[in-house]
């Protein structure tokens, strides 16, 4: 942890409005509840506001709104969160990755990797394959032929990328991901299917993080595309010739079909479902298990899913949706005789 | 792509009906909206009819019916997306694999792996387990004790095959694949759950396609079947003791709880639920987002997903939706009061 | 299978009581339709009733309810499933793991691994790695620097547990899984996303059993936190800073929003959407598709699916879905004005 930071150096650096000593120093960084001193903490959500007043935090980030009730020297911003994660990232930076080719690593002498990338035990990487600088390819990753990870890109364990596919810069890949498969295209033939050979390929801008165990479909003829600083949470699916528009976020669980086209900066909630062939416009935002079935051309909210219930109460009225329809001519039917 | 084929060459090979110079000559494959000349491209969906008129492809494969707006020769067919399949199969062949066990490749002596399969570095045979012939089994894969893989099947990478299961020919699996997983089995005792040994095992058929991350669990007693020809999507999740008939398509994101049956030449679609111990009959169509709670006895279509709506719009009609059978209650005073 | 055991033997092992011969011998377990002299079978589900009286087991376990009709030896228990878990894990029990560092594993030397566990060909065990007596680590798992495997715990294969995780005692991780990637901790700066860093890890206690491609990210701050006992699917994915409580059970495809807590002896059932920041108590169902969008402070079963029908029915429901504030405020129209 070292000898830390005063609060004026992390104001000078990050931003953010002092109150109280701004000579006190800090060296790590904590939850509000269960700081030590010495520690950092912010308050974004205001369902965390009354551990302000007991916290043991030596220093604590707020709003202005919020700063009042603070006991500690303060660094106020409008956005705590965002000024945190850069205060958390100075005094807990990212363990620095080795350099070179482990012992117990596979690489086809047909790939070119870079001098200071780390290819770790296990990890394959195969012919005509390209590994930027600084790259990290963690233990067994695969790295088929033809894929290109660049530069300061982290492939950190048990993964895949497909052969063709290509990743830019400062990328992060947590374990599980899948880049490049087959995209889902099948043709009916006479009581079978006929596999469509899946030709495209998949590119991945700059700054992107994709989560454990996501799957991005390669196109089927052209790109399946992810362009830059586009945040994907777990388990996701993207299906082949998806675009995902730059700084948009997407939450775990969430399924995209193919040739679906998403805008920039949209937040997609967890466990939502896009149909294929629709387009997204910028900065729409879809809450949790909404079906997306068909284009949204407007920016806004979108939402879909079905409140909970006690069973008992649910029962009862989910019986009625299946009669709605009836349900709603006889109003009509009410409406008409007592006009009459 | 070398000299390629005459579009008479392609119908006397697949069929289709050649409308213009049957000795136009097409080496690849592209998008109707990005062709350049050389290159053949389909029109199935109505929705790409605008590019027809303007595409610089050499080549074109569509219906009777929309042939009269083709600008270039073109082969006419009822399904040109199948046709479109099989010349894109002819003109972009996979490419071959090599044949050995490569340096890096852990197989076990008791393992049986025919002398023209591979085995890529990093993959994993134990003992008992049987290569077929011309296999492919790719960079760190497992295939455990007694496993099966038949001939031509691929196995991707990083993907596993629990301890004897089988899969039969010309099967394509993608990475992150399990099969063979034990079964979500426990049984409860006073306050706390006690595992049910997952004793069966999983028998795959010929021709099926297994996407990226879907698991299939093996039997508890008797086994998971996957009949001939099926084509599973990306992230589907399979119960222990299901059984999906031959040539059923599944999209992605679905779950199919235990003991469930699904028919033949069913096309379920994403992020559907199939509960446990039902049974679907053949020739059902499920949409997306659906929960099937229940047996479907009859072939059709079946829904049973949310609308989605602007965020405003859909909390006031959820909030009603909650207040469902009230309101029908209301409804039939009312009737009863004006009628009386 | 050997020669068995009598069906006293049983009793006396694990409870019971016996109807009829107690010498009957069984040496192996069966499902009660396919069953073969020689094999016990269990009766939990009455769907299965009807195989009861023609089953060719030498003996069957099932409630007094039901013994009446049973035609072989009987064990009685109020919870056939449970005394048969029993009676299949003495019969059937898992295959014993060899000892040691396979040829082909990757074990760093500052990595702390007991005499008697096995690592697998192709693992990779990263320095300060703690694995515990008889803990088995296989093929291609990565336990990555300084995470903890428990005494007698199986990692099965193609797995992945990030730094500093611990997981306790006899557990059992099925191929796929994720454990400690970072959680979805993003903050928004003006057009673009900043990473939070995620510090904290991921405990898991003893005795708990994990799905194949289930994900559980490590905790912000703080840890992600899975009690004793506690059962997961597969496919499920566990945000940061969640916390499962003590033999709670999880259906696939279930997502967990981060720092939401779940109480003890909860059973989830599949493709349930749970959101981040809630808690809910001990003893709660939730049934399939449900979306928690809300705390539940008391214990009881909670829905909120939409139920199927034909595609046909469903549109013209789902349209009035979207009119349903519209329909309650004509129903409220029309009584105020029979009233008048």
């Amino acid at each position: 942890m070292g000898a830390g930071y005063t609060l004026a150096e992390l104001a000078s650096r990050f931003g953010g409005e002092v109150r109280g000593d701004g000579g006190v120093r800090v060296n790590a960084v904590a939850t509000i509840q269960n700081a030590t001193p010495g520690s950092i903490v912010f308050l974004a959500n205001p369902h965390y506001r009354r551990f302000l007043a007991e916290t043991c935090a030596s220093a604590v980030i707020l709003t202005s709104e919020d700063a009042a009730e603070a006991k500690v020297p303060a660094l106020v911003t409008k956005n705590p969160y965002l000024l945190y994660a850069r205060v958390a990232a100075l005094l807990a930076p990212p363990s620095p990755s080795p350099r070179g080719i482990a012992p117990g690593a596979h690489v086809d002498p047909a790939a070119k990797v870079s001098a200071d990338a780390w290819i770790a035990p296990g990890a394959v990487v195969e012919a005509g394959a390209e590994i930027g600088a600084r790259a990290h390819i963690g233990p067994n990753c695969v790295v088929m032929r033809g894929a290109l990870v660049g530069e300061d890109t982290r492939l950190s364990a048990n993964l895949t990328l497909c052969q063709g596919v290509s990743i830019g810069k400062r990328g992060l890949l947590h374990p599980g991901v899948v880049v490049g498969a087959d995209g889902f295209g099948i043709a009916r033939d006479v009581g079978a299917w006929v596999k469509v050979p899946q030709l495209g390929s998949v590119r991945i801008g700059d700054d992107v993080e994709i989560g454990a165990n996501t799957t991005i479909d390669r196109g089927a003829l052209e790109d399946t595309v992810v362009e830059d600083g586009v945040k994907l949470d777990n388990q996701i699916q993207v299906g082949h010739n998806v675009r995902i528009g730059q700084h948009t976020a997407i939450a775990g669980c969430t399924g995209i079909a193919g040739s679906s086209v998403i805008g920039k900066r949209c937040m997609i909630a967890g466990g939502v479902g896009i149909a294929g062939h629709i387009e997204i416009c910028d900065d729409v935002i879809v809450t949790a298990f909404t079906l997306v079935s068909h284009s949204i051309t407007h920016p806004g909210t979108y939402s879909g899913s079905l409140p909970m219930d006690a069973t008992g109460e649910w029962r009862k009225n989910s019986v009625r949706f299946r009669q709605l329809d009836k349900l709603a001519r006889r109003v009509i039917d009410i409406e008409k005789k007592i006009k009459g």
